[in-house]
C-alpha cells in the first residue's frame, strides 16, 4: 500500500534488460555510444521533430536547471507557478545554474491562465533597468497537483509567451501521464503548442534515473553541452543512459507505464471519492490530493499505507479532514489498491 | 584490443546484479534507502573513520566539483597539478561550483612535490586583498599519468598543506588502482598522510555510474548536501547507486577489478617495454604514456587497436615517436593485450 | 518642483569642501587612508559600537548586496518585503552576489509584522534539502513606502530572527531619515533592536556616492573585505569616500539633512492633506504616497513639477484619483513646496 | 618623494570644478544625465567610433569585469599574461562576474606576442567539450610593467584573436599614458587593431575615480546595462561620474596629464639610470622597474622615498641588487624627482 511517490516503486524487467544488453564490450563515453544516436532518432520521430537537440541527464532537476540555463539571462525572471518544482522542489538550483536568475510565481494554483501570466508578465519589467527582465515561462506538465494543461490551455499560454519574445520550457517529469491523460501527441503537447525545450521524465515513470532534455531549435544544443559538461552532468559511461532511455521509448513501454500509473490512480480515487474524500484537485493523471478525515489517516497508517499528509497533521481532532496526496506508478499492484480501499 | 579508456568497458556482472537485487519493492529516495546506510558503514570500515561523512553522486567531476566547493570560498584558488583533471577536463565545472574561485598549477609534472606546493603557496597570497587567496590542495590519486603518490609524498603534501591551514582533496578516480599499488591501507594513503575529503570512484573500476565524497570531518556533511541537492546531483531513485557502491564494495570486487586492471597493464607495459617503447612516465597503475614510433602506431591503428595519441598526430614522419596512452580495465582479456604486443 | 527622488538634488558645500581638503598631497589608497579611519570611529561612536567594522562602498546597491552575500548561504532564502529595494530594484544583485539565493516575499504591505515574518520562515525549510534554507531577515528603514518602523518593532522582528538564528540586515539607505523621525540612537534602531548589519545611506542623504556597511560583529570583517574586492567595490582612490562620508557625519551634517528633507516632506504633506490627497501610506520621513485625481497631475506636470506616478497613467478618466511618489531632499527649496501646493 | 602608485596623489582643479559645476540643481539618475550625453559624444570623437556605446563605472576592476562578462562565456578561457591585473589583482572578479570562466596565462613577459597568443589558443580547446573553450584576448595597454604595446603589435594579436574567431578587450587603466608614449590616435590603439571593448581609465591618470567602457559594436550595450545594474555598479548620482570624465576629456586635460606624467617619469629613468640602475624592462610611460644595490634602497626609504619593491627584501646583503617599481602620476613635483636622485 505504497503511494508515497513515483520514484520509489521499482522498474520494470525490460530496463534492467537493456542494460545488460548494452554491457557488451567497449562504448565510446560521453555520449558518443550507438545508443544514443537511436536514442536521439526515436526522440525525433515521436515529437515529429526532425532537428530537435537531444541530450540525456540522470535526474530531472538538471534536466530543469540545464534546459533553464540555456534559456534565461542572470538578469531575467523566470515565470512559474508557486509551487513549482523549480520553485520549490531544487533548492535553488535555477538560480545557480542561471547564475543568479530569479523566478516569478505566477500563480498559487495548480496551472496557470493566460491571463495569470499575462498580468504577472506586465507586472515585471516596469522598472527599466533596475528590476529583473522577463525570462522564460516554465511550465509543468503533469502540474504538481496532479492535474493535466489542457492542449488548449497550453497553446493560450505559448501564445501570451510568444507575444512577449519569451521561451517556453516544459517540465515534463511526468510527461507521459499528462499524454496519455490528453490523448494527444507529443508534438501536440509541446512545439505545437509553442514549446521551446522539454525536461522529458523516465525516472517517474519506470527508469533508473534518466531524463531528456530536448530542443526544438538545435541553436542551442552547442550551448548545452557545455552547461551539461561544466555542471557534471555528463556521463562518461554514457551508454547506460541512453540504453534506460532507448528502452524505454521501445514496445511504446513509457507509453504503457503512464497508462498504468494513470488507471491504478483513477481506481484509487474511484474508492476515495466512495469513501467520501475530497479532492482538491480532479484527479487527471497519476497522482492526487485528497481530504479525509484525520481519524481515517489514523487507520491507515496504522495498517501500513504509506503516503504524504499535504496539508495538516496526523495528530489532532479526529474529525477535521486533512489533505493528503496519494501518487502510484507502473508497478503498484491493484491488490494493494483494493487493500487500501478495503480500509477506508 | 581496446585500451582507449577505463569508462569504456562493460560492468562486472556483480554490478548489474545487485541493481536486480535492489529492484525490489518500494524504497525510500534521494539517500534514506537502506542500501545508503549499509554503504556508510562500509566506508567508515574500510577507511577507518567511524565518523566519516559518505554521499554518492554519479559522475566523478560531481564528487570533485561538489567535494571542493565545501573547502573552496569564492576568492580562494586551489592548488593543483596543471594537468590535474579539475584543471583541464572539467570544462571550468570547479570554478562554477565554488562561485568563481581560481586554479593554481603547481607544477606540470605529473606529482607535485612538496617544495612545488610550498613554491606556489609562497607565490600566492602576497598581494593582500588584490590576488586570490590561498584554498584547497587537490591531489589526483593515480595521478593523470598514470604514477602513484607513495604515502610519504602525501604525507609530505599533507604537512605542507596543514602548515597554511589549507584543506586537502584528494581526485581518487582510479582510488583503487593506487591502493592496490602501493598495497596501504585506505586510511594511510588518506586521513592518515592529512587528507581531508576523497573522491572515491567507482566508475572507472567496474561500475556503471557512482562516486562517493568522503569527508573525515562530518562538520562538512550538511552543507554538501545542500550543494549536491541544489547542484542537481541528488538522485531521487538513490537505491541504485547505494546498490552499485555497495556490490563494488562487497567481497573486494574493487580491490580484484584494480588488480585485474593494474596486473593487464602490467602485462602490457612490460610488452611494449620489450618492443623497445619508451615510458614518459613509470608504469605503476592501470594507465600507462609510450612513445613509439609513427609507424608503429598506423600499424597498430590499422590492425583495429584502439587508444590515444597523446602528444603528435597520427600523419608525419614515419620514424618520429610519437607518445600515446594506453589504459586498461579490469575486463580487457588478456588475449587483446596478447595480439595487441604480437602486432608490434 | 522637483519631487521625483532623493537622488537627483544637488549634495551640500560641505561634501564638496571635504573633497577640496582631501585633496592634498600622497595617500595610501584602498582603505587605507587617515580619513578611514576616522569615520570608522566615528561611526562606532555614534553607534555605541567599539567594535563594529566598517567599510564604505559607493552605491546602496553594493552596500546591500554585499552585506547581505556575507549574512547568506547559496542554498538559503532572504526574507524582505516583497517591494523591498532588494527584490525589486536591484537588477538580481543579490542573487548575483549570493551566488544564487533566492528572496522570498514576507508581505505585500510596507513593513513586515513578526507575525508575518514567522509565518513566512514557517512557510519556508518543510521540505528538508528540496526547498531553500532559511537566511537573513532584510528589513528597509524608511521603508519602501515611506514609512518608519518603531523601535519596537524593529526589536520584535529581531526577535523572530533571534528564535530561528537568522542574521538581520538593514537596508537604511534613508538610514537618518529614519532616526530622526523616530527621535531614537542608532544604537536603539540597530544592534540593540538585533539588528547584526547595515547599509547605512549617504547619496541619498547629500552625499555625491558613499553608503557604510557595518557589521556589529566584527567576525565578518575580513569575508567582507574579500567580497568588496573581488565585486570590484574596492577604490584604489578611497580617501574621497572617506571624506564625503567625514563630512557627512561632523557637525550633525547628517542629521540636518534628514531634518531638513522630512520637515520640508511634512509641509509637503501637510499641503496635499488639505488638499484633499489621500495618502496611502501615512507620512513619517522624506517619501510619500498620495492618490489625487488625474487632472490634478495633468495640471501639476503641465506646470513643470517633477515626480513618479506610482500606480496609473497620466491619460484617463479625469476624476479617478491617481497615486503618486513624492520625495523631498534637504535641498529642495521651500519656495518650491509652496509653489507646487499653490498649484493644486 | 611619493613614487608608489599613480593612485595616491591629487586631482587636478579642473575635476574638482566640474563636481561643483555639476552640483547646480536637480538632475536624473542612472545614466540619463545631461553631462553622460556629452560624455558619449566626445569619446565617440575621440575614438572615430560614432556608434560605440559608452558606459561609466568607479573602478578599474569593474570596468574590466563587467567589459569581459560580456564578451567571454562561463565555459570559456580569457587569455591574458600571467601578471595581467585581472590575473592577479582583481581577487577573481573576471571569474565572478562571467560566472565561472577561467582566465589562461599566454606568457610570464609583459607583452604577449602574436606567436605566444597562437600558441596559448592552440593549447586549448583540444579536449572537446571537457576543457575550457576559448574566449577573450585581454591586453593591458600600459602594461602591468610599464612598457606599451606597438601599433603593430596590437594588430598583430588583434589578427591573431580574429583568426580564432575571438573578441580583443583592452585594460586601459593607463590608456592615455600609453596614448602619448605611441603618438598615435585613439583608434589606432584600439578598434583599427582589433580591439572590441576597452577600458579607458580615469582614475589613475588624475580623476577620482571614473573609468569609461567603450564597445565599438553597440549590439552589447544592452547586456552591458544589465551587468552593470546586477553588479551594483549603475550610479544614481551618475552626473558625478559624468562631470569627473567630462572635465578629464576637455581641453585635453587627460593628455596633458599623461605627458606630465609620462615626462616625469622619463626625468626619474634618465636619473636612475645616470645612478646605474638597470631596468628590467624598457621605460616607455609612467611606470619603471629597475634594480638599485640593496643598501641604496635603504638610503632612500630611510630618506623618506615611497615606493614598492618588486622583488626582493629590505633586508639582506647589501650589494645584491633588488628591484623595486617607481610610477609618477600627473602631480608629482619635479622637485622631488631631482631630491630623490640627488639621493641616489
Amino acid at each position: 500500500m505504497h503511494f508515497a511517490s513515483d520514484n520509489s516503486g521499482p522498474v520494470p524487467p525490460q530496463i534492467l534488460e537493456a542494460l545488460a544488453a548494452a554491457n557488451q564490450g567497449y562504448a565510446m563515453g560521453y555520449g558518443a555510444d550507438a545508443e544514443m544516436e537511436q536514442v536521439t532518432a526515436r526522440i525525433r520521430e515521436i515529437f515529429e521533430a526532425p532537428e530537435a537537440a537531444v541530450y540525456l541527464v540522470a535526474t530531472g532537476t538538471a534536466a530543469n536547471v540545464l534546459a533553464l540555463s540555456v534559456l534565461c539571462q542572470p538578469w531575467q525572471t523566470m515565470f512559474c507557478t508557486r509551487q513549482a518544482h523549480i520553485n520549490v522542489d531544487e533548492c535553488n538550483g535555477p538560480e545557480f545554474f542561471s547564475g543568479g536568475a530569479k523566478l516569478t510565481p505566477v500563480c498559487d494554483a495548480d496551472k496557470m491562465t493566460a491571463q495569470d501570466l499575462r498580468a504577472a508578465l506586465e507586472g515585471e519589467e516596469n522598472r527599466g533597468v533596475h528590476g529583473p527582465k522577463r525570462g522564460p515561462v516554465s511550465l509543468s506538465q503533469v502540474t504538481e497537483f496532479g492535474t493535466v494543461y489542457s492542449v488548449e490551455e497550453l497553446a493560450g499560454l505559448g501564445a501570451v509567451a510568444r507575444d512577449y519574445g519569451l521561451p517556453v520550457h516544459m517540465d515534463g517529469a511526468r510527461f507521459a501521464n499528462a499524454l496519455v491523460s490528453l490523448g494527444c501527441t507529443p508534438a501536440e503537447m509541446t512545439w505545437k503548442a509553442g514549446v521551446d525545450a522539454v525536461s522529458f521524465g523516465g525516472t517517474k515513470n519506470g527508469c533508473l534515473g534518466v531524463e531528456a532534455v530536448i530542443f526544438f531549435d538545435p541553436a542551442h544544443a552547442q550551448e548545452f553541452e557545455y552547461r551539461r559538461k561544466r555542471g557534471a552532468h555528463l556521463f562518461s559511461k554514457h551508454r547506460y543512459l541512453s540504453a534506460q532511455m532507448l528502452a524505454y521509448l521501445t514496445d511504446g513501454l513509457w507509453l504503457d507505464n503512464a497508462r498504468a500509473a494513470n488507471s491504478k490512480c483513477a481506481m484509487l480515487a474511484e474508492g476515495l471519492q466512495a469513501a467520501g474524500a475530497r479532492f482538491t484537485h480532479p484527479p487527471q493523471a497519476n497522482m492526487i490530493f485528497a481530504a479525509l478525515p484525520r481519524s481515517t489517516h489514523q487507520r491507515l497508517f496504522a495498517a501500513g499505507a504509506a503516503y504524504h499528509l499535504w496539508e495538516g497533521q496526523l495528530q489532532g481532532p479526529e474529525h477535521e479532514p486533512v489533505t493528503a496526496r496519494f501518487v502510484c506508478d507502473w508497478s503498484v499492484p491493484e491488490e494493494d489498491i483494493r487493500a487500501f480501499l478495503s480500509l477506508l
